[in-house]
């Protein structure tokens, strides 16, 4: 598995063998289109890309709202086409470009979804740190991928869904790279690792929990969003809807431990007894990297873990009873992705609000407690584009403006 | 990579490409023989296969000297053929048998070195726990396994060396398993890790440990030559010459790590900054299992290693001014497989020495060093078989009748 691969074959009917991994055009390098490049995926893969000219080209770069940073990107690399501030379908519009063989998604909420649908549609590799893609979308897309892997013969790397559907989260990375050259009927639990956040001990009240303190990650240094997601173990609880839509897994097979120093990304055990690690420092190029060059694996700025000077290892069971986010994220994707919808929606409200100052600590996993019983529930738990946006749109609106103090309950 | 595939595939020229991975002859078992059945990794082999009746035939048995346990072995499995004290020829029969897919090498000394030559020429699988095969005969049978691997097409799991000469060592098969689906050019270091044997951090003297305090491993239940060199990390030494072998790895990019819970069995560390572990509880039917079933996994007796119950992995550097012999093998193999040889057949000396009392814990690397300046040096350093069977045999007579005590020095 040692060849480039990156991109479907054009010009080759689905089902037929294929001899071994190739570039889509022989030697042309592989066409990247990066969506929310100025945000912090989008930067680091912009980094990692410019390391590796002969291999790709940026064609097309999307950002939200940071003009200045786009143009001075678009200005280094000269791609095809620049776009600030799409929505959804002119997302959708740059992903499937001709001269795209592959997408990374480094744009938050649910707007990348329907982005994802069409690239994948027009046989695009989508490599993405969107968690919105998997835990509401993942009935949408994982068919999609799995359509993609089934046209190639067992032992191409491209027969596998994660070779389409590729992800980025440090965490999933990990399994991934664990699952390399396994099969998947001999693999019995996930083990998700957490650093546990800034909280893992103290304080033992957490409702004087500051934004300013849930902001200090012990660890990874990330978005605001995704930092408190992590105080709250809220995002590990989301990881675990990500790795069961990812890897075809049951809930009751993903196990998380905490791991306070960060340097296991996450595990796979085996039903031989045989457990398998992925480790690493905490820098995001790794992963981002990974997902592009998949098979191969190409230097990176990344440096390695030293397991001398590292030292020690720590692993013990998180404690649910102080972060109800990972239950109840737990229960929203068992429940189904109209539930796991309602959850992701009623987190940014609830994170948002924690950093306006409108909710204290533990008042987030109750108002997300709060959505899910209150929109998650229902026959419909394959709920299509639209009524995901209509779900997204009803829980903002019932969460947005309400104060929610210590002790309230939502019914 | 989920097909069953233990052995070459019959009635096919070579280099044609494969489908995909299987059996021999269809669905028919795989045909198994055991040397060294009733040793410690020949009664575990056996146990592993029984668990197996469907996959796998034991067709041959041979052991060394305990003719009541292979009895007992040979009414349980009714093998074609059973061998007691069988010289390398007779062993090289059996391991050529035309019902014989796989063969289970778990004998000590040169002695396997002629059978799994004849095993791979014939097209066999050999899974080998001997270390001899690899330290001094690495040059000898690598060049088959490779001939073998060249014949299947990338993708293969047969395409791979591995596949053909599997390690059973729990490092060795820590590595392997952190390699399938890697391609060797995205590989940078190997890290074994030791668990530093009883003596790790006393006494500070060590030329007062007795035969009894050497005997008593940390961590693993094995034969007594294996535990006395893990005492002395001569054991380690030696994993790294097999290393080199088996995964055609330089000396200086192969490291040794202690890490005292002996969980975390190797690591391999990639050029993009990732590192893969394989952790597994102390039970060598794990790696046995691995290698007979490769690349497939199925159930197993061995317990999967529980991350929170064992709390904490620790790792430090050897210290190899206490424990020399890492050093003098490590030198030995980058020296040559003359060198090497002399180094084995030396080390079986200096612990049956040890054992005996006529040797102090001290004089083990002290002897080891004299062998490898002595016999280890010289241009031919790719010797044949009967030049490693002679080389063998003047070691031993030239140190197994002499004292050595505190302080003496062989040059």
């Amino acid at each position: 598995m040692s060849s480039p691969s990156s991109g479907p074959e054009r010009g080759r009917p689905a089902g037929l063998p294929v001899e071994a991994p190739v570039k889509p055009d022989g030697d042309r390098p592989t066409g990247v289109a990066v969506l929310g490049s100025t945000g912090s995926i989008g930067r680091q893969a912009v980094d990692v890309l410019e390391r590796l000219p002969d291999r790709f080209r940026v064609v097309a770069l999307a950002a939200g709202t940071n003009g200045r940073e786009l143009d001075l990107q678009a200005r280094r690399l000269h791609p095809a086409r620049t776009v600030l501030g799409a929505d959804g379908d002119g997302l959708a519009e740059l992903a499937t470009r001709d001269d795209v063989d592959l997408v990374v998604v480094g744009t938050g909420g649910l707007i990348s979804l329907r982005p994802v649908i069409a690239a994948l549609e027009a046989g695009k590799v989508v490599a993405t740190a969107n968690k919105e893609t998997l835990v509401a979308g993942g009935h949408l897309v994982m068919p999609l991928a799995r359509g993609l892997a089934a046209a190639h013969r067992p032992g191409d790397p491209r027969a596998h869904p994660l070779a389409w559907l590729r992800p980025i989260d440090s965490e999933h990375s990990a399994i991934w790279q664990c699952l390399v050259g396994e099969g998947m009927g001999g693999v019995e639990r996930l083990i998700l690792t957490a650093s546990g956040g800034p909280f893992l001990g103290t304080p033992d009240d957490l409702s004087s929990v500051t934004p300013a303190m849930a902001l200090e990650h012990p660890t990874w240094r990330m978005g605001a969003k995704i930092t408190i997601d992590s105080a709250t173990l809220a995002n590990k609880g989301l990881e675990v809807v990500e790795a069961h839509w990812l890897y075809d897994v049951d809930y009751d097979a993903i196990d998380v431990v905490i791991h306070p120093q960060s340097v296991v990304h996450s595990a796979v055990r085996f039903v031989d007894g045989s457990l398998k690690a992925q480790l690493g420092t905490p820098d995001m190029r790794l992963p981002i990297q990974y997902a592009l060059t998949f098979p191969d694996r190409l230097p990176s700025p990344a440096a390695a873990p030293d397991l001398i000077s590292t030292g020690r290892l720590d692993f013990r069971a998180p404690d649910e009873g102080r972060f109800p986010a990972l239950r109840i994220a737990r229960v929203a994707g068992e429940t189904g992705s109209r539930a796991a919808a309602a959850l992701i929606a009623a987190d940014e409200v609830a994170v948002a609000r924690f950093i306006d100052g409108t909710l204290d600590f533990p008042g987030i996993p109750r108002l997300l407690e709060a959505a899910v019983t209150r929109f998650g529930q229902g026959p419909d738990q394959a709920p299509d584009l639209a009524t995901l946006a209509a779900l997204d749109a009803e829980v903002r609106g019932a969460f947005a403006s309400r104060p929610i103090g210590t002790g309230a309950r939502w019914s």
